[in-house]
């Protein structure tokens, strides 16, 4: 039970963090933080939960990561289910936060809350097959980094700051294309929110792809380096 | 005395630091740092301070934080007076220093220096409600990811790193909104220096809100994960 | 052959990652990462990198690293060969990747790509002199940091990320100069893709200046602080 | 012999990456990296160095810095002048690397090249008095955090990360006021090189402010924190 509240918490402060940097502060007249900052909230949220809730549930945050890991074999598939709903609800929850402090503001207008996007929704006009390639890879590359920076051979106090710093990059570079997902809890709770009809039906873009991304990288990153001991 | 000299120190460069940044450095012409700035050089004074005097005083520098660990039972209750009233003073000392520098300059206007404030005086216009909102929450968090990364359980080299980038991520979501405090000595140091009649009148929000979220993440931290042996 | 695929997968993400937030997001309007964000993105593909394949292939990423390592008779000189290649093949398909994600846009234009120049193709107008002299001194010192951070009197854990930032770092400096290489698999990904004549006859100058600082820093660091077991 | 060489390089490595981002990429047009990229810069070139020479010559890089060590009975005094004779010179070297990389560009003017002012030569037109209170301040906590971080009670592996961000914080400060010195090496290299006569009769500032708040920290921190064995 507490993994699962863990797990809770940690996807709020990913969403509240991250989408909430971008809701809130990213396009600030002047002084904004821009694409710059909203990469380094994503990247932080990860990073300091990393070493607050890593003990306790090991600090998945997002079902493609949870899914990634139980391909590898390091994560029990029994605890899947209840991992993600504890995701999905905490990201709901950090989305429902965004919008209680983001609509205090005189003129606020919802738009598209932080919701991911391809094609006409996409922040730069990329179509549906930029949008499924770049999730696709950039997922790939997530878990590959996670399932190497927490192997045993890696050394186990820099994992939270490299995973997280990841997850920075990944937003430096595909904010444009899709408003960066690689996580559908995520995107779910962004999509639930935004005003208008889009971005429901867009959301399975931001399931398959991550999904597809954390299987491959389970697979091939155990083919090149396996745990003697797996299941951690 | 010399716990409370360091906090002393500590908390001086916390407000010279952050606050410092944000009126010499934001607004810069052309080249000005901007919130990603500021929100790193707050970050980096918890980062820096954290490794030069975490072994003297626990560097909270900051009574909301001395006052969440006290309730996690990882402070001496007895201390938390002498530990806030150093804060206190450190932060108005660097304050003072702020504004000897900043005066330095042909046609300065002190306006509202760093103060924390919401409605009219919020940067982003956001109301009361949002402010309370936002600084709860973020100072739950601060105080959650300090609980985790100074645990027994989590690697103690990486705790001053992962809970400085914690305020670095704090203000990047939300200096539109309040300026950001999660830290009273900090807004009181800058509530007495403003110019103007409403930052002393505001202030009360900026001690409420933090130490609630504080005494809350003092709690579920501990049920979450409590130490075997408390009182560090 | 796992080392191989290794530094395959590792030198595509630096391709992808680094060339690609140039390509997608560096001058996105208003909002776009700028020289700052680019210069962490290519950091950051070697931090996150180095904790993922560290173990396994020691994450060169770049031929002028492999070869410096071997001068300074740390890496194996029997491996040069399918390391350079491996890094090629790498890059170039990082590359494709990236055409591919950009191209899904309406009205893209391939340009330079993110290739490196000198004289009217550099992006600030720096002659090749200039470019040679900078291309040659970063690379040096990025060697000269890779010597010295994964020396064994150096903390072992520190190395991956203190040899990312010096990527970044030399990013920060040299950008406007010659879009920075210091990586001849990178130069040459780019050349083959970049539109126009130029990028291949130039691209000798991103062979030759970082493999001879390479090799001078392989030089210089083994007669400061020679490894008694020399082979790692 | 090899702690001046390691000395020599690091401080050309400090000025070539810091004062060159400012030269090079502060100010490009739409992309330039502005003062957080410079400070950043700064700051990275003392992380890198660190783990590169940390082991061979401590890694000081600046007159300041081994004042305040030898100051607090961290460094023996008879290698001061060595030392001091090494950074300037390594400052020079770096500072004449960014003449021969930025005259390679048509139009290039020298103006005040990276050099340190007040008054007028202020960025922000900041007075003398402005100018010798941040800065010794400024070095005061720079040599409090070196002396906190390279404590035998702090995590050893932490020292080059924590001091090089600090110095990245020094200048998220404080470029508007002095352009940043806390480092005589520095301020002469560019002193030397600028255009103009303002830059040489101001040096003194850039000598006298830093090192008066070095020693005050070499005795503040010995009080605060003595080392049981001194002379590391």
């Amino acid at each position: 039970m507490k993994k699962f509240i863990a797990e809770f918490i940690g996807t709020l402060w990913l969403v509240f963090g991250g989408c909430g940097s971008a809701i809130l502060a990213a396009a600030f007249p002047e002084l904004g933080i821009g694409f710059v900052g909203v990469s380094l909230a994503f990247g932080l949220t990860v990073v300091t939960m990393a070493y607050a809730i890593g003990h306790i549930s090991g600090c998945h945050l997002n079902p493609a990561v949870s899914i990634g890991l139980a391909v590898a074999g390091r994560f029990d598939k029994k605890e899947l289910f209840p991992y993600i709903i504890s995701q999905l609800m905490g990201a709901i929850a950090g989305a429902a936060l965004i919008y209680i402090v983001a609509s205090g503001k005189a003129g606020f207008e919802l738009g598209g809350f932080a919701a991911n996007g391809f094609g006409e929704h996409s922040p730069g006009g990329y179509n549906m097959v930029s949008a499924f390639v770049i999730e696709l890879v950039l997922t790939f590359v997530f878990l590959f980094v996670i399932l190497g920076a927490t192997h045993s051979k890696a050394p186990a106090n820099m994992a939270g700051l490299s995973i997280g710093l990841a997850l920075a990059l990944i937003h430096l570079i595909s904010i444009p294309v899709t408003n960066t997902s690689v996580n559908p809890a995520r995107s779910t709770s962004q999509a639930l929110f935004a005003d208008g009809s889009w971005a429901i039906p867009q959301l399975w873009l931001f399931w398959v792809a991550p999904i597809l991304g954390a299987i491959l990288a389970g697979v091939v990153y155990s083919l090149l380096s396996p745990e003697k001991e797996q299941g951690a």
